[in-house]
């Protein structure tokens, strides 16, 4: 099936943190790519993804870097996709404040739709979230998705009322 | 026409910064709504209106807001729609620290698409994109958005040839 | 003994460092409860947790969280009740920023006391410190904890000025 | 009427952001009663203030400062009493971060209310909140304070609605 | 005279700032060339721009953008020059903290010589230093401009001595 | 009389705020010079300066400094003077924190006695008490200095008593 | 022999840290004393430590504390002797920020002398160099501290000229 | 071969950092020393070797240090060479910001050029880069190391492609 959502990242390092972005999507039944991508050292392959993501059927592109962050920003300057970004803490960073700033701060007429730090999870979500307002059934699977989250608290709730707080903390 | 976008903000105070995504989503063609919806001091409001936000047909919400910002998170639990965030520097904030990272650093499972601080026109640029991915018009509309800026830094260009950096500085 | 303070966390993941609220407020001896509620996951139990909250006898409500931490805030916004707010650093935290200014920076209305950065032994304090203005039986216990505090300071002196502080320092 | 909440300041200079504390607390109904206290040029008088302040029948207090604000920990660390801390940002202070951060982080056992950068509204606020909890006239007059700021958004809700956004914006 | 030293900017509004650029280097006999580049607005050109460069006999390129400032580390990939990057504080900048970070922490492979915030003047005298190290006379036009920073704090130096720090301090 | 402080600054600009170290001083009965001496732009002269300053009978050197302030730290490698170093907010500066931190962070070996963002008044009150340790006149100029900091304390103590906080923030 | 620096610290837990301060007094000849006095725990502890020192021969306080450290500045407060502050990073400390605000922030007329985050060493130095400025022997031993520090560079000099970096590298 | 560029760092304990300056240089075929130069323990010795290295046929200078870090802008005051700084997280730095700001941060008229945090293989490709400009040999080098840059990350999209996101994951 066609992917909808493009993931990349500057780096293959990247992708211990990324991957959280493919298997939520996969979760919540929207198809999608992953490929490296680096604005700095592929500039031309940078140029050419975002150039052609909308002709090729993608709806969201989801764009992870670290340090001083271009790749989401270019990436958006490139197509009339929505982009998110995705700050990854890299080693060397300073506090991962690098990175998100580079990655939200985006001069007015080329917005990237930036979550949490590390937050590719949330990115995966996010995209299908764009897709499932224009799809009843993925709004669907993102509803089951929320259930699920809830029952894991009530879960949380019984134990915690049943056992004891000092119970639950020893495990 | 019915609104695709609904654009909330904490407190009216929150407009003069807000109405620039109304703006943006006028010049872009899409249809929207503007209103004030109080996390903290209207909460039961908050609930309603993100919870009916998907029936009555919305696409995307934009909500801003200020200091410790929690209306579009706490709107982000409420509804499967993708939310904008728009951090919003209101007066006593911490230089803008504090809606930024209320806003930003969402849990795993309830992303917000956080743009720049006081980025509304951002915010409102990124709805259209969401609904442009899915709206071959609205797509239409935003290339020529991105034209439009283009041609701006191209005036600029020619005007720094002609007449030199140092006229161009004197206006 | 009906429950005069309510612990509550936004995921079991905080018990590790909300326990020492429930530690400290059962040895100045005010009854207290434990339990899960989360803002983003289960925002309906929240409502219905803090608007409930006062007829059930409860005097105070400490609520910790991590991150974009709303618990704290929504929790304030539907009581009348003091609502004390412990910031909690989780991982992908940006230092634990997001959560302390989450949770101090409310708009004019609706106040959180916050306390420091994991802080949640002295929530647990302050709760009591609370009880204690109306309570003498616990005004005489917060009392005697803050004279063992001394008692311990006192000893470190007394150690110091007798084996010296090389000795000490070797433990 | 004997006062129930004691306001101290570092500085007198500190007034125009702390009166916002006196007067939220008469509009609620809290007899309270406002002076200077220096924990740097009159350290004496501290002590004797805080040593002072349960005995005197006070039940909660709020201390304001700016920069290296020592005041609202030192006054904790001698009463019982709940002390809310109110950072106040003074001239020189480096974005608010140090009144902040001296009052928010206090040691284990010496707990501070904090509120939010010049939150003295807000201090007030939770002072009538920890009488509130055991005094039914202030609790109601705390919801009828809620009520009326529920009230003032649905006014701007429909200024908003009838006049529409750009309208509003004008003024 | 061929440029040596080419200065580009993402946005007009940011001439006010890097002309300090361009008034060093005329002061230190570099010839330089001034004009408009925008990573997100112009990417082509920007592309066009830097990967000409060193054909066209320039030796050292100046970049300044403020916010998420993508320019300088983007014409860094595309070239094998030294690129100096120039943060701009722009309006809604927070703090600056958004440009500085945006350039600076450019990842291994790719630097960018980062100068300080607004630090345009130094950008100017950095370029002509990197051609002074390879030409004798820019060498010498250097070394007297630091003479002449010497001798302006001397003649401070004789003031104060002359008439005393009051009377200085008046004017 | 000999000075026994040395107060220095990299700059005249920045004697507006460090005038205050003088008065103070002279307040204080300490005899002192003022000077500019510039790390960066007169090298040669900080190192004669700081090399003379003990044999010229200085007992402390006050330097002040902006941006990246060099000044206190180097003039400290090359005297076994104290040195207390002024961090000054100049323009362009990041809020001061590059100035502190250029200042405080020392490495081991080479102090810097660090005061306040802007505060030359408590550097040369600082100074003063490192004569006062060794000389009784200075000690009870400080003492009579102290007195008077309470002293205005007590009168806002009585004119909130007397007048009311209304009366009192009227002015 | 009477000590000239008192040591103190808020808990014995800062010993590891300000250990640092004793061994270079002890190395530089200089009589210390060290002891812990907490602001918090033990005020009139606190009180009674500073308002005796001067009068029982101690020249300068040595005050290490963590988070919201009030010790130095309190101390200060107290007597006319200079202080040194010492912010120690303790655990839950906002990446040491807020022990160093809560030191070096102090308003006017209240100095401390603060140094590095954990720098105690720097501390003890300083110390020394106070009482060196009037005590010819310190000073000596001072010039010879700072020799050897120059000894030790060269020596690394020496080693990487002989051996090679990447020799040295690997130990 | 003479030495292009002089590599200087603070302490010894710099190299396991700086050495990748020095790696990056050798491969790119640009002559080079390294050694150690400290600010504070030896400035005499930083005096000479920042006038003399021009004269001894340098081109470029790279400093490293940590913490309060002044060699790089000290030796830039005494050169007209252009000086590239890099900044070390050292032990007690807080977080890095320390040597970042004392680094970049430099007054008008002296010049650093800063690249990131650790950032010390950049630093050996600016330095390069700055020779480069001027000899085309290595220029070609640069071209070639781009090249290789390339080339990995292009591997990476093959990996990704053929065997997809999960496998390259687990390694």
């Amino acid at each position: 099936m066609n992917p909808l959502v493009g993931i990349i990242m500057g780096s293959q390092s990247d992708l211990n943190v990324m991957s959280a972005a493919a298997e939520h999507l996969e979760q919540l039944g929207v198809p999608f790519e992953v490929t490296v991508v680096s604005a700095h050292r592929t500039p031309e392959r940078m140029f050419d993804y975002a150039q052609n993501a909308k002709a090729r059927g993608l709806k969201v592109i989801i764009a992870g870097a670290g340090g001083a962050a271009h790749l989401p920003g270019m990436v958006a300057s490139l197509t009339t996709l929505p982009v998110i970004g995705v700050p990854v803490k890299s080693s060397n960073s300073i506090d991962g404040w690098d990175s998100v700033l580079s990655i939200l701060q985006m001069p007015s007429g080329v917005p990237v739709a930036t979550v949490a730090l590390n937050g590719a999870a949330n990115a995966g979500i996010l995209a299908a979230q764009m897709v499932g307002a224009f799809d009843e059934q993925i709004a669907n699977n993102l509803a089951a998705f929320k259930a699920k989250l809830k029952e894991k608290v009530e879960k949380s709730v019984q134990d915690l009322d049943t056992r004891g707080y000092r119970a639950v903390l020893k495990g």
